[in-house]
């Protein structure tokens, strides 16, 4: 075949903040002749994603940057059109990861063939394909919901917030959804059933989450961080679960956002949970037989810091505070024998 | 008996920001006549915790406020002095809950009895009591170290502290405390045998985080939240654990940390986990039958936002970042079949 001219959208330069349109440009260049092996596909799809603003920085992230100059990276749904290999035939449609081009060529290893009788064809890149699955793995893997409980889902109106919710409502929970416009709270609600929605832009985030949330939140699939995180927060039910997906509301930012920036929580998949050790008495026979063990072998030291006199312990306690104390605090009321 | 005259230190009001020796007062008061069933013992030691703060505040938390004007709470290694309760005998030796005075007065329902010959009775309120558990169990459970990692731990010097950066050795782990003086820090590697100990005081965290863990961070134990965590998250490995046990850096905030306050995670023994699909693909089975069948079935319905044309995506990207899109946002780039 060849001849063809393809058309590819490159990223021209690293945005700072927002990204502009003119951080892209609209480029043109032949498509290669296939060599035998390879597949020569037009695209149908292109799925565009939250996640490339990440590819766009010159930052080591869970992924590679995207080049300068050379298009975009993203999901694409496409047709082949010429086929040296035989694994593929020209008509097939397939599922891969052309980027933000017209054409795309190579030996066929990642893509998958789809089958049009199945579902729409573009489902494969929403909620059949990533979305869906970071919806489905995220909240019943790490949120854990059961029914009865309270599911809050911000980006609600998005790819993935809008599954995440009507998911919710198949596991019989409450789902409440969080979004930025009155017009996306009516869909979210009366298009795709949520119980609830919040319009975190105009109203007063504590007071709407205690009015959509009466019995508390069990689980926030979070897409967002932020304020919207801060506030979830002050709601959370015992053993509330929040799988941290997203943190779209730092993408853009030129500053690093105030207190613990979580996202190497999402790249590294990493794990913060409260403890209470009154949670964890079942846990005092190994506790005794180990930590006893050890203190008698010496793999274990015990120092304490022991002040002498009831009248002595507020100054003895101020001292946790201001790091006077080494090892165990304790105050000595009457002697010991 | 009976004569006797009791000592306490209350709390006599609530402390503002950092408390000091003026919140308290010794008080005097008598001992009353134990009834049938009833137990008195004598103080023999107080321990002194970070917790106790928390309860100082008249707010709802994990547990009820302290009272003013009455002893305060806390744990007690006590001798039973006159006994009409069968399952003590004077002489006996108890933990319980007496809090900060002399002589506690109870049926015994609450109390422990310790061993003399098992370990130095002070052991249990520190290594062989409530801290100790502390250490244990959120070490273990939540932390789940392997050996080769590398833990690290705040407030090493501590009560807690102490004992996770032993226990993270005996596991075979690579053990680096945070401690608040070089002095602190001597005790640490010197005494306990930590790897290394970083005065989070005087040397700058970032780089002095690096040079301790040449490897990264797998397991956090937090004991203080605050500037320390946002280092760490800094220098943690894929998959890392943070057990967030404590939030020593702002229990005496009279203004509330930036960024989402994590305070409530503890409170609520909640977890945060940090998601990436890419790991989740072993879903994928499961998740396509269960999102086919919910599409097909119309518990869940698909919104998509298709834009049209290769050369408008760059604008449609951008959307994403000011929320103009609902559903799911794709570009057709060629006619769908």
């Amino acid at each position: 075949m060849s001849g063809l001219i393809n058309r590819g959208v490159t990223l021209t330069n690293r945005p700072q903040g927002t990204p502009q349109t003119s951080d892209f440009a609209l480029v043109e260049y032949p498509v290669p002749e296939i060599r035998e092996g390879e597949v020569l596909r037009r695209t149908v799809y292109l799925s565009l994603d939250p996640y490339m603003r990440g590819r766009m920085r010159d930052v080591a992230s869970y992924t590679t940057p995207a080049a300068l100059g050379t298009p975009m990276v993203g999901g694409t749904v496409s047709q082949v059109i010429e086929s040296k290999n035989e694994a593929f035939a020209v008509g097939d449609f397939v599922l891969g990861y052309d980027g933000w081009q017209e054409y795309g060529v190579s030996t066929g290893g990642e893509l998958r063939k789809l089958d049009p009788a199945h579902a729409p064809l573009s489902y494969a890149l929403g909620a059949l394909g990533m979305p869906g699955l970071t919806a489905y793995a995220a909240l019943l893997d790490i949120g854990k919901p059961k029914a009865g409980e309270t599911v809050v889902v911000s980006a609600a109106a998005g790819a993935v917030g809008s599954l995440v919710g009507q998911m919710a409502r198949i596991l019989g929970c409450r789902a409440v959804g969080l979004a930025g416009s009155d017009e996306k709270c009516r869909f979210v609600t009366e298009e795709l059933g949520f119980d609830a929605c919040i319009n975190y832009k105009t109203q007063p985030l504590d007071e709407a989450l205690q009015e959509s949330c009466p019995n508390g939140i069990d689980v926030y699939y979070d897409n967002v961080a932020g304020a919207i995180l801060e506030a979830v927060l002050g709601r959370i039910n015992l053993g509330a679960r929040i799988p941290l997906v997203g943190l779209i509301s730092q993408y853009n930012a030129t500053t690093p956002p105030a207190g613990p920036n979580l996202m190497p929580l999402l790249v590294k998949r990493a794990l913060i949970q409260g403890f209470l050790v009154v949670d964890h008495y079942h846990r005092e026979e190994a506790f005794q037989a180990d930590m006893s063990r050890w203190i008698r072998e010496g793999a274990v030291k015990v120092y304490e810091d022991t002040v002498e006199g009831l009248e002595n312990a507020p100054e003895a306690f101020l001292g946790l505070f201001s790091g006077k104390n080494v090892g165990k605090l304790l105050v000595q009321v009457s002697p010991a024998p």
